[in-house]
């Protein structure tokens, strides 16, 4: 009997392990310009030596690893998008092992990117790897897209889709980033909120002034931002900006259903958080108000004196950041457009500048044959249940798959809750690595299934 | 014929400003406890010599000087108030001469304290010095306080008060501090605004959050505090805190009359200030604005993030600065108990802290026998006609006088406009310094002249 792609996974732990540190020992700093081409030439010839066709393919920033493994002419293709770059490892000092020299202790690998996202991004070319190792045909095409500047915000990724999409033609993305629930359960994801950031300036006199010989006489741009701000929201808590909520669709009795799946402890995050009582916004539900609800959120606020004790002036400025959270069908533009309006109207004076990038919502349905394929996957090569998301709160640029690429994108995080990617002492938990591939081959094989 | 103070005054020019020098020679910085008691015990010693009785009193802070000359009996009795501390001489480098080496240039004395205060305090020791060195009688009795601390906000001087009060009696207080109208012509004011400062704090969870992860679920403390700002005035420009306006006294019809003759010159103003408009309050006059009608003013506003760029955080905490300038009848203490019941009301977790001192109000009536004798004599004594102003936007600790004494308290700044008090190269033209022994002896003479 010959050996299948999951027991030649179990019985190459240690030389998968092997890899994992290869790639974990190359440093790739997209923010530092560290290794990163390095970083993506080592990737690819490992992925060759898998058998895995792989080239590095030039974008404006740093390179993309694309590879490829074929399945039968007419089967489905997957995408697997992952980032080989790597966030700074500062403080050094903070680290029990050095960044760049992954150490096993306690049955997890240390270094960064140990799971953010080498780990979990390898863990798809071993499964893929073991099918060629064994012989056994892929049931499914398999495509991989690795970028270099993940840690970066993905500043040329659109655009290198936008050019590529024969290349990267499939009809599903399937990404592996972050971490599973804190309660160790796996979880799936099927989109993400969008993002928009601007600074409202406020101006007032061309100097800081004397408030007892100005006062009442010269305009005062902190309390103008003051009254603006406040205009932008509703007693319930809604974004009073006209037509904000245009476009928002609401969860389906589905997503819903979904929703009150996901376990929920408010007293331990209110006293995680150590508040008194969560923000509400009409009468939305939890998950309702992180997932399908935008949000317009004040980041900071800056006029004036902010020193100890008191300084008499009225300021010349007054600034505040806000954050918005765009849920599907928001668009960034529209969005703005939207926002300018509100503030041309009651504050005519008040600047508008956008700051960073905006990102579009990105949305895929749990209810797609593809997504229910998918869950019951991860379902089958975990022990525990896996827990749904509807959407994340968070934002990253998945819309450049939904609406670039237009297909379905779906997230299935392998990294244990305590990976601590961004922080000193990052690491992936062996079991979880392995399980990762059991799990890559788990939607490998039921994806195939499901298209014959 | 003998000589009278007035030609006394004249011949001994040369005199007085060695006078004045020897005073600016001393540092008596009261922020850096540079000389202050040093200085005390100079002017007294330069007052005996003059033939003033002078001392040195103690105070919780750096002394008094103490100064009394005898008039008849039953004549009225005016209190001179000075201080001879003077601000902080940094930076260094930007005084064309050293700021404790007085130095006549252009027709200016340049120094540390030339005109605030211990030129201005001196032209009115002088003036009483030519009484006593000519064998005048003095039509009134003179009292003089000299403090040690008001560059640093006068921290003891209404416990000196309140514990000396048949020391200071008197029928009215003179005060001869800062520069005369931007036109060269002389001020008379009969008031100063109080002032109140406060610090609103707003606090949500105990660390920044990521708002993607709690937007829409963590409260968000800066938009909060922007909320309870806005609410704190109608869109007229008045403020909404309920009670605040309850003892404000309406300016009287010859108030208003003196207020219409002040120069004013919007336009010019505007420019300055870089505005295209000027605050409005409900229908009230510039002036009106200015010295009758308390304000609410935001003098900072500091909440999560502030620098370049975009950092996407629900913040931990929002915090604003708030000064208050208060007319009469208002209390301090009472409008601070209002603002925290507004606060209470529209935000009840938000802290209301109060920061540095509050001043009551001060307020004379010009229409006092004797505030009109003041106004004729400063007319008298000037080539301009006097600008009276019923009262200051600023601040000064002159409720002590009108409120603890309980008298009348005149203002009467002797300084040029460009005397840069505060600034580098502070300066006291010397006609002023002469034409201001002038004022003080004009005062005197009429005072004594009303009250026979």
């Amino acid at each position: 009997m010959s050996t299948g792609p999951a027991q030649y996974a179990d019985a190459h732990r240690a030389e998968f392990l092997d890899l994992l540190c290869r790639l974990v020992t190359q440093p790739s700093v997209s923010a530092q310009g560290l290794g990163v081409p390095e970083c993506a030439e080592l990737l690819a010839s490992m992925m060759r030596e898998l058998g895995i066709k792989a080239t590095v393919l030039p974008t404006s920033g740093f390179p993309v690893v694309f590879g490829s493994a074929p399945g039968p002419e007419d089967a489905l293709t997957v995408l697997i998008y992952g980032h080989y770059d790597v966030q700074p490892p500062e403080p050094y000092d903070a680290w029990f092992s050095p960044p760049f020299e992954p150490t096993v202790r306690d049955g997890r690998l240390y270094g960064r990117g140990a799971a953010d996202n080498k780990g979990q991004l390898l863990a798809h070319v071993l499964a893929v790897g073991s099918y060629l190792a064994t012989g056994t045909p892929l049931p499914v095409n398999v495509k991989f897209l690795f970028e270099g500047e993940e840690e970066s915000g993905s500043p040329n990724l659109e655009e290198f889709v936008a050019q590529n999409l024969g290349l990267l033609r499939c009809d599903l993305v399937v990404t592996s980033d972050g971490p599973m629930h804190d309660t160790g359960r796996p979880i799936v994801f099927f989109g993400v909120r969008g993002s928009l950031y601007v600074e409202l300036i406020a101006r007032g006199a061309c100097r800081d002034l004397h408030s007892g010989h100005y006062g009442g006489i010269a305009p005062n741009p902190a309390f103008e931002l003051c009254r603006l701000i406040a205009t932008m929201k509703r007693p319930d808590g809604k974004v009073a900006v006209e037509g904000f909520y245009e476009n928002v669709v609401a969860p389906t009795a589905y997503e819903r259903e979904l929703m009150s799946r996901i376990p929920l402890d408010e007293e331990a995050l209110k006293e995680d958080l150590g508040v008194g009582r969560l923000a509400s916004v009409g009468d939305l539900s939890h998950y309702e108000r992180l997932m399908f609800e935008p949000t317009l959120n004040v980041c900071g606020l800056a006029a004036g004196y902010q020193g100890p004790g008191s300084k008499t002036i009225i300021p010349a400025r007054a600034s505040a950041k806000i954050d918005m959270r765009l849920v599907a069908n928001q668009d960034p533009k529209d969005i703005l457009d939207k926002v300018i309006r509100h503030v041309r109207r009651h504050s005519p004076d008040v600047e508008v500048v956008q700051r960073g990038w905006a990102t579009a919502p990105s949305k895929t349905s749990p209810s797609l044959p593809l997504s229910i394929e998918v869950v019951e996957a991860v379902r089958r090569a975990s022990p525990a249940e896996p827990v749904v998301y509807p959407s994340l709160g968070a934002s990253m640029p998945d819309y450049i798959f939904t609406r670039v690429l237009g297909v379905p994108s779906i997230g299935v995080p392998l990294g244990n809750p305590d990976e601590h990617n961004h922080s000193p002492n990052e690491n992936f938990r062996l079991e979880e690595f392995y399980r990762g591939i059991g799990t890559s081959l788990a939607i490998i094989s039921r994806l195939g299934a499901a298209a014959s």
